[in-house]
C-alpha cells in the first residue's frame, strides 16, 4: 500500500487504517475497544501510530504489538518513503508526506499545528506532530552535495559539508520550544480581522535539538571581536525559493549569536533523529527563546553583517504595532523586528464548549517565555478572573522550554490561565496578528 | 537659620521660605507672581530650590538669581549641614534632613517618594527628590575610616578603604532607574489589604550612578571561574542595623555580578555628587534592571556564597504569589526572590480627579522594564481601553533607564497606559503588594 491509500481510511465508514513501521493495519473493529477511548485512536487514523505512542508511552509494550498483529492487512510499498513523483507545474509537488492528524491552516505552503489535545501530552513533541510553518515549497536537498556557506567581515568565508559540520564542531544539545509569532492569532482575529494564517493554540512545540553551536562556526570562520560600531547581525538564508528565486531569510543580533549562554545552534537533529524535511533537512538554525521566524530552515548561508536581513520577513513582517495602526497606515520601518517573545500560557484541555462532569475538573496547559526566562508560576481562574489558583508545574529543563502545567479543581465555570499578561486581547491587537498572549479563556459546561 | 526653621515656612499664612545655597529667602510675596504657577513654587516651600531648578532648567539664569536677591532674609547656620544632635534613645535621631517636598510614607524608617507631578519633569531625578526606601536607621559613616570587606571562596578576602575603591578600580558610569517592588502598591491595596508601605506611583527614580564594577572588585579579590556546581550568589550587608544588631542584607546571582554586560556597581556617586546619606553614603550596590531591594546601601560587606542571603528581606519578603495566597497560608520558601522586575508604565500627569479643559490634553508618563529590556512603545487609551494611541517616547539611554513619554490628544474621558501587562490589578494581587503593574488608570473630568 502507499501512504496515500492508508490516509484514505480515516473513519469507521471508510475503515480505519494505521501504520506501524512498514506494516499496515485495519483497526476498525478495535476502535470501540480502545482503552483510551475511540476519539483518541481516531487521531491516528490514516497515518502512523509512532508519534502517538511517543505521547502515550503505555503502548510501547509487547502485548500491544501482539494485539495489533491480528489487524494487519499488508505492508507499505517500498517506494513510499520517497517523495511523490509529482506535477512539475506545482512548486509544492515535491513537499514531503505529512501526518494526517495535523490541523492544516494552509496546504501550499504547508502550515499546520498539532491537535490541541495532544500539546500537553508530552514534554517533547514527536517530530511528525511538531507544528510546521513553511513560507515556501520544501526544497529537496541531497545531503551528499549539501554545502553551508559562512561569511564573516574581511572577506573570509567557509564552505562546510554536512559531514564537516558534524565532525569539525562539538555536538551541542538544547531542549527548546519554538513558537510562531502568530500562535493564537485566531483569538485576535475575533476582535478585528488580521492578515495571517488562522493559528489556534498549537503553533508551538518542543523538541530536543542537536547541532553545532553557531558561535563555534563563526569563530572557526575567523570572526574575532565585534567587527565595528553599532549593532551587528547574523543573516541567514534558506534553500527554499519562491517563483522569482527569492529565498526565505531572517537575522538575529550578532551579540546573541556569539553568546555561549544563548546556545544558538546550526541544528541537524530533532528528538534524536535527523531533521525531517518539513523542519529544515539537513540543517536549520535554532535560536532558543526567540520567535520561530528567525530559526531559518534548509540553511544555505550565514553572513555577519552591519544590517539586519533585507528579507521581506525581517523587514515587513513579524513586527508589533499599537492597535490603532491598520494596513492603511502601517509603517513597518517604525517598529523593531520581533526577537524574544513575551510570556505565553494556554489551555489545551478542556476544549472550548466541552461538557465536563461536576466534581473534579482537570485543566492542562503550557506556559513559556522568550529569552530563556523561566516560568515561575501559572495561575488559573475558574470564575472569570475573580479568584485564582496556582497550577502544578511539570518537570522541565531550563527556561528555553515550556512548562506543562495541570490543575485539578471542582469544575464551576469558565477557565482562564494567565502569565503576567493582559486580561483581554483587544488592547494588543495588531494588523499582523502577532504576539497574541492575553488570558486564554475556555468556556465549558458543567454537567451534573 | 536652621533648616528646621526654614521647613516651618511652607504656606503663605506661615510665610513661604526657601533656600538656595546657604541663603534663606522669604518668597511669600512672589508666590502669586511665579510664572510657572503658585502651586509649583509651593512644592519647594520650606526647602531647597536646587532640586526644582534641576527639573525646570529655565531658572538657572542670572536674572532669576537677581530677582531672588530681593527676597533674602538671612543665611543658614553653619552647623546645619551636620546631623541634628538628637535624642540618643531614638535610633532615627541621627537620620539626615530631608527635602520637605517628599511625600512621606513612613518617617522611621524613612520612606518617601517624590510628588508624582515631578516624576516626568526630568529624565534624571535630582538626588534630594529621589525616592527613599530605608529599612532601618541611616548609619553615620565616617568616610576616612570606612572599610568594605570582600570575601570570595577559599578564604581570600579584601578590605578596601573608600580611597582604594575609587583609585584601584576603573570608574564606571551607568544611568539606571531604581524601582521599589512595592511601587503602586496603593492600587493593589484597594482590591484587598496588603502588608506594606502605601506607595503611590513614585517609588521609582532615575540617576546617573558612578562607581567600581562589582565584577572588577570580585576578580581583584581572586575570584576565578565559577566556584562550584549550581547557582552561586553574591551576598551584601549594610552598615544599617536594627535594635538587635541585625543588618539589612540581600543577594544577587553570581552570574549577574560577573557579567560585564550587567554593569553591577559598587557606587559612590549619584548624579555627579557623592552619595547622599539617604542613598547609601559612602558606598552602595547598584544592580541595574533589578528590584531596588538588592541594591544594598551603606555597604559593609560583599561575600560570594553557594546560598542566597539569609536575610529576612531576601528570604521572607519581596516575593510574589498567586492571589489566593494570604498571610495565613503564605510559604515564602515556595517562591523565588524577585530579581528582574516586570515591565511598568504609569501616568503622573494628569492627576486622578483633575479637571482638564476640552480640546488638547497632555498625558505624561514613565515606562521601564527590568533586565535592561528596552521599552519599544507605550500605548495610551482615552476611552477605557477601547481604542489606543502610541505615545511619543523621549530620549533615553539603554534599557536600564526609564523612558519618559508624552501624548497630546483631545481629552475625552479616562486615561490609561499599558505595557504588555494586565488590564486589571486583581489577578496579580499578592499579600506583600509587590509587582503592581496593571494598567494605570487616571479618571479625569473634561470641562468645556
Amino acid at each position: 500500500y502507499t501512504r496515500a491509500e492508508v490516509a484514505r481510511h480515516r473513519t469507521p465508514s471508510e475503515r480505519v487504517w494505521v501504520t506501524h513501521g512498514t506494516e499496515v493495519f485495519d483497526v476498525t473493529d478495535f476502535v470501540e475497544l480502545h482503552p483510551g477511548g475511540a476519539d483518541k485512536i481516531l487521531l491516528a487514523a490514516g497515518g502512523a501510530l509512532e508519534p502517538f505512542w511517543a505521547l502515550y508511552a503505555v503502548h510501547n509494550q509487547p502485548h500491544v504489538l501482539e494485539l495489533l498483529r491480528d489487524y494487519k492487512v499488508g505492508e507499505l510499498s517500498p517506494e513510499d518513503a520517497a517523495p511523490p513523483a509529482g506535477d512539475t507545474a506545482d512548486p509544492f509537488a515535491g513537499d514531503p508526506p505529512r501526518h494526517p492528524a495535523l490541523r492544516v491552516n494552509s496546504l501550499k505552503p504547508f502550515n499546520a499545528e498539532p491537535p490541541p489535545e495532544l500539546l500537553t501530552q508530552s514534554f517533547l513533541t514527536p517530530n511528525e506532530l511538531f507544528f510546521t510553518r513553511n513560507h515556501l515549497p520544501v526544497p529537496a536537498v541531497e545531503p551528499g552535495s549539501y554545502r553551508l556557506r559562512v561569511e564573516v567581515p574581511g572577506g573570509r568565508a567557509l564552505s562546510l559539508s554536512l559531514a564537516e559540520l558534524r565532525q569539525r564542531f562539538p555536538r551541542h544539545e538544547v531542549t527548546a520550544t519554538l513558537q510562531c509569532a502568530g500562535n493564537r492569532r485566531s483569538e485576535m482575529s475575533r476582535v478585528r480581522p488580521v492578515k495571517g494564517l488562522d493559528w489556534d493554540i498549537g503553533a508551538i512545540s518542543t523538541a530536543r535539538w542537536a547541532g553545532a553551536r553557531l558561535r563555534d562556526v563563526l569563530l572557526a570562520a575567523g570572526l574575532g571581536d565585534k567587527p565595528g560600531d553599532g549593532e551587528w547581525h547574523v543573516c541567514f538564508e534558506g534553500l527554499d525559493r519562491d517563483a522569482s528565486g527569492t529565498s526565505y531569510g531572517a537575522s538575529i543580533p550578532l551579540e546573541r549569536a556569539l553568546s555561549a549562554e544563548a546556545e544558538v545552534l546550526l541544528a541537524y537533529e530533532m528528538n534524536g533523529q535527523e531533521l525531517p524535511r518539513d523542519h529544515g533537512f539537513p540543517v536549520r538554525v535554532l535560536v532558543p527563546g526567540v520567535v520561530g521566524a528567525r530559526s531559518v530552515k534548509w540553511l544555505r548561508s550565514v553572513a555577519v553583517s552591519p544590517a539586519e536581513s533585507p528579507s521581506h520577513w525581517q523587514q515587513n513582517d513579524y513586527k508589533g504595532f499599537c492597535p490603532s495602526v491598520d494596513w492603511d497606515c502601517v509603517d513597518f520601518g517604525s517598529a523593531p523586528a520581533i526577537q524574544e517573545l513575551p510570556v505565553q500560557s494556554a489551555i489545551p484541555e478542556p476544549r472550548p464548549g466541552a461538557a465536563v462532569a461536576a466534581g473534579e475538573l482537570t485543566v492542562k496547559g503550557y506556559a513559556w517565555s522568550g529569552g530563556g526566562r523561566e516560568v515561575i508560576r501559572v495561575d488559573v481562574s475558574l470564575d472569570g478572573g475573580r479568584t485564582w489558583r496556582a497550577a502544578e508545574l511539570g518537570p522541565r529543563g531550563r527556561g528555553w522550554a515550556w512548562a506543562l502545567w495541570e490543575l485539578r479543581a471542582p469544575g464551576t465555570g469558565d477557565t482562564e490561565g494567565t502569565g503576567d499578561i493582559g486580561d483581554t486581547v483587544g488592547p494588543i491587537w495588531n494588523p499582523r496578528g502577532v504576539l497574541s498572549n492575553a488570558w486564554h479563556r475556555v468556556p465549558v459546561t458543567v454537567t451534573r
